[in-house]
C-alpha cells in the first residue's frame, strides 16, 4: 500500500534523459512532496544500445507492454509526434494510468479526444512541458485565471525563430544567413521546417487558445505564416518606427455582431520596442496575457532544452501522483464556451507597408484612395523624398485581414507604385 | 444535490466589492467552469450603511454566524489584518468550509497553524491574492515547480514603494517629495508605514520563502529594511554604475558547511538596469525565480487593486469549489524540508559604498585595508578626484552582511574619510 509509485518513461532523448536524471537526483524531495517514493519501472526506447547510461533492466523496446504493465502507475510520454504516442497514451488511459506529456503536436491535433479518453478512465492528462518549456503557463491559464475572462494571449513560444529574428536585428543579416548561423550553433535543427514555418508555434497557439477560451482549438484552426519571408528590410523598417520583429502566437477573443469568436494565428509582426515581449530575445520564451480583471500579465523563461522541459514534466508528475494518491483526477480543460473559430480573412489586424513610389503630384492621394476603397483607415504615413522617387511608410488602423491583403495586392498593380518593399502586420501599438 | 455552492464573503472594501461584482458578472462562466452555480450567501461588514450597493438581505455584521451557517459552503476572507480574520478562518475550518483569503499579514504570521487547522478539517486554504495581486505565483511555486529545486526567489512585491523609487529615479526627487506625490495620487496610504517600512513586502517574502523552500518561514524570520532612508544620492549613484534602486523581497537557499539554510530579507538594493526586474516600474509587481532545472523565470503583472486582486481570489474560489465537488482537498504547502533560517548577519550580500575622502597619498590603501581586515573582497573601485578631495565608489564581492556593515562602521571612523555618502546593497550583478 505504501510502496513506491512506478513510472513508465516513454522516450529517452534530451528531455527523457533529463527527466530520468532529475527523478534520481531529487528522489528524496519528490517522495516528500508526493507522500510516496517514485520509481522508474521502465524506459521504452527504439534502440536500447544507444542508451548505455540507462540501467539495462529498465530498457525495453516494447512500449505498449510497458504502459499496460500492472505495476506501472504513471506514464511520462516524451517521444513526440503523433504515432505511436497517441496509441500508447490511449492504452495508458484504458489501463487506468495518468499521463504526463510534452507532446505539443499530438495535443494540438487531437487534444479533445485524448482528454475525453482520460476523463472516461478517470485519470489525468497533463502537459505543461508542451508549451514554452519550463514556463508555468498552462496551469495558470487553467487554474489561476479560472475566475477571469481572457481577451488575449500573445506568446513568443519558439526559441529557434526568436533567435534568428534577434540575430537579424542585431547584425542586419538576412534570414538565410541568420538561419545558417542558428543551425551551426545548434539552435536550429537540420530540417528547420517545424520551427521556421511556424508549425511548432501553431501547435502551441492551439493549446493556449483552447485553455484560454474554454473552446476546442486544433492546430488546423490556426492561421500560420513562418519567418522565411522576413527580410533585412522588414527588420530595418521596424526599427525605423520604434518596433522589433517577432514571430508571435496570437490568441484573441473577438467580439462580433453574431457573438464572440476566437482568432488564433502565428505570424511575424512588428511590435513596439517598449512592449514587454520586445525584450525577449534569443532562445527565451514569454507569454503575455490580457484578462478583464487581472489586466496584463507576463510569464517569462526558458522555452526549450532538456532540463527546463524536464522541470515542467516533473511538476506535472508530482501533481498527477498526488491526485492518484488522493483518489481523484485533477480538473481537465473545459470546452464549454465552444466559441467559433474566426477565419483569418475576417480577423482584425493592422499592417505596416513600405512603398517606393514616383515622387509626383497625386501619388499619395491615389495610394490613400486605394486604402479607403478597401475600407482600411490609415493611422500614420511618413513620406521621404529622394530625387524623383519617394518612400511611403504607412501603418494602418485595425481592419479585416482580407481587406488589408487585398489593399496590398491593389497597390502592387498601381502604376505609380514602383515597389512594395516591406509588408508586415503590427501588434501592440496603441 | 445540484443546488448552488454558497459563498460567505467577509469584508467588502475595494477587493471584496470587486469579488462581488465579478461573481455576478461572470456567474454563467463560473458555473460552467466549476460544474455548479455559485451564489453569495452573505456579506459580513462592520457598517452595513456604508454598502448601499450590496442587497440588504445579504449584509450582516455577524461574521461568525455567517461562516458557520449550515448552508455556506465556501468562505472568502478579504478583511485583512490578524483579528478577527484568524478566528473567523478557524471557525470556517471547524465547520468544514474551505477558505480563500487575500490576507498576507495573517498567513505570514500564522500560516503553519492555519494550514494545520485546514488539513485537520480536510478543507482548503488558498491565498494566491495575498502575494503580488493578480500574478499567478503561489500556485506555480507550489505545483508547477514541485519537481524542481529552487535556489532564489526575488520579487518586487510592493507597488507603493516601487512607484516612489521609480519617481525618484525619473525626477531626481528625494524620498519625502516622492512619497508626498504618491500619497496625493492615492498610490500611498495616509499612514504609509506598512508599505514604506517594508512590512507588507516582508509578509509576502515569508509566504514566498515558505512555498519555495518547503520550510515554515514567518514574517518574524524576515530581515526588513524600508526605503525611507534611500536618498536622491543613492539613486544617482546607482545610475552611475548602470543600476537602478528597487525594494526587493529576496528569498535564498544558502549552502553552508552545516547544511543548507534559507535567508529571507527585504531591503532596497541596486540592480543592473539589464536585469529583468529593473524595468518593472510604477505600480507593477514581478517575481523572478531561479530553479536548478528550469533556470530563470519571471512572473509579471499588476500587484494590487480591486479587480486584479479579485481575479486571483476568484481563481482560487474556482479551485476550492472544484475540490469540494470532487470530495478531496487540494495539496497544501509542505514544510518537510524545515531548513534553518539564516540570520541576516551571516547572509552573504554585496555592498555599494560611495565615500568622500581626502585626496592624498595612502588613502585608497587605507580604505582598501579596512575592507581586507573585515574579510571583504572588493570587486570594483572608481576614484574621481576633485581638488583636494576625491570620491571613491566601491562595489564589494559577496561577504557576510555583518562583515560588510562592520566595514562601513569602521570607514566612518577613519580620519581620511570625510563622509560616507551612499551605502546600498547590490543584487543581480555577475
Amino acid at each position: 500500500m505504501n510502496g513506491p509509485l512506478k513510472v513508465a518513461l516513454l522516450g529517452c532523448g534530451t528531455v527523457g534523459s533529463a527527466v530520468l536524471r532529475l527523478l534520481q537526483d531529487q528522489s528524496g524531495d519528490l517522495a516528500a512532496r508526493i507522500g510516496r517514493p517514485v520509481e522508474v519501472a521502465g524506459v521504452a526506447v527504439r534502440r536500447p544500445q544507444h542508451h548505455p547510461d540507462v540501467p539495462g533492466d529498465l530498457l525495453t523496446t516494447d512500449a505498449h507492454a510497458l504502459v499496460t504493465r500492472d505495476d506501472v502507475d504513471l506514464v511520462v510520454e516524451v517521444i513526440g509526434g503523433i504515432e505511436p504516442a497517441r496509441s500508447l497514451m490511449l492504452a495508458a488511459f484504458e489501463s487506468g494510468k495518468s499521463v504526463v506529456s510534452a507532446n505539443k503536436a499530438l495535443l494540438a491535433e487531437d487534444g479533445v479526444a485524448l482528454h475525453a479518453a482520460a476523463a472516461k478512465a478517470g485519470v489525468d492528462l497533463y502537459y505543461e512541458a508542451a508549451v514554452a518549456g519550463s514556463i508555468p503557463i498552462l496551469r495558470p491559464l487553467r487554474e489561476s485565471l479560472a475566475g477571469d475572462q481572457l481577451s488575449r494571449v500573445v506568446g513568443i513560444v519558439n526559441g529557434t525563430t526568436n533567435y534568428i529574428l534577434s540575430r537579424m536585428a542585431e547584425t542586419g543579416a538576412g534570414f538565410g544567413e541568420a538561419l545558417a548561423e542558428a543551425t551551426e550553433l545548434g539552435y536550429a535543427e537540420a530540417d528547420p521546417t517545424a520551427d521556421v514555418d511556424g508549425f511548432d508555434a501553431a501547435a502551441k497557439a492551439a493549446i493556449l487558445a483552447s485553455l484560454a477560451f474554454h473552446t476546442p482549438v486544433s492546430a488546423a484552426d490556426v492561421h500560420r505564416e513562418g519567418i522565411s519571408e522576413v527580410t533585412a528590410t522588414d527588420v530595418a523598417r521596424a526599427a525605423e518606427i520604434g518596433c522589433t520583429v517577432k514571430l508571435l502566437a496570437i490568441c484573441e477573443r473577438v467580439a462580433g455582431t453574431d457573438g464572440d469568436s476566437v482568432a488564433v494565428r502565428v505570424h511575424p509582426a512588428m511590435i513596439p520596442t517598449t512592449h514587454p515581449l520586445a525584450s525577449v530575445s534569443g532562445a527565451f520564451n514569454a507569454v503575455f496575457v490580457e484578462a478583464e480583471a487581472a489586466g496584463q500579465l507576463m510569464f517569462y523563461g526558458q522555452g526549450a532544452g532538456g532540463e527546463p522541459t524536464a522541470s515542467a514534466v516533473l511538476g506535472d508528475l508530482v501533481a498527477v501522483a498526488r491526485n492518484r494518491l488522493a483518489g481523484a483526477a485533477g480538473q481537465g480543460p473545459s470546452g464549454y464556451a465552444d466559441l467559433a473559430v474566426r477565419p483569418m480573412a475576417e480577423t482584425p489586424t493592422r499592417y505596416h507597408v513600405s512603398l517606393d513610389v514616383a515622387d509626383k503630384p497625386g501619388v499619395l492621394a491615389a495610394v490613400a484612395q486605394e486604402f479607403a476603397q478597401h475600407g482600411v483607415s490609415i493611422s500614420t504615413v511618413r513620406q521621404t523624398g529622394r530625387g524623383d522617387a519617394a518612400t511611403l511608410v504607412i501603418v494602418t488602423h485595425s481592419a479585416p485581414d482580407a481587406a488589408l491583403s487585398d489593399t496590398i495586392d491593389a497597390l502592387r498593380e498601381m502604376p505609380a507604385v514602383v515597389g512594395v518593399t516591406s509588408v508586415l502586420r503590427v501588434e501592440g501599438l496603441s
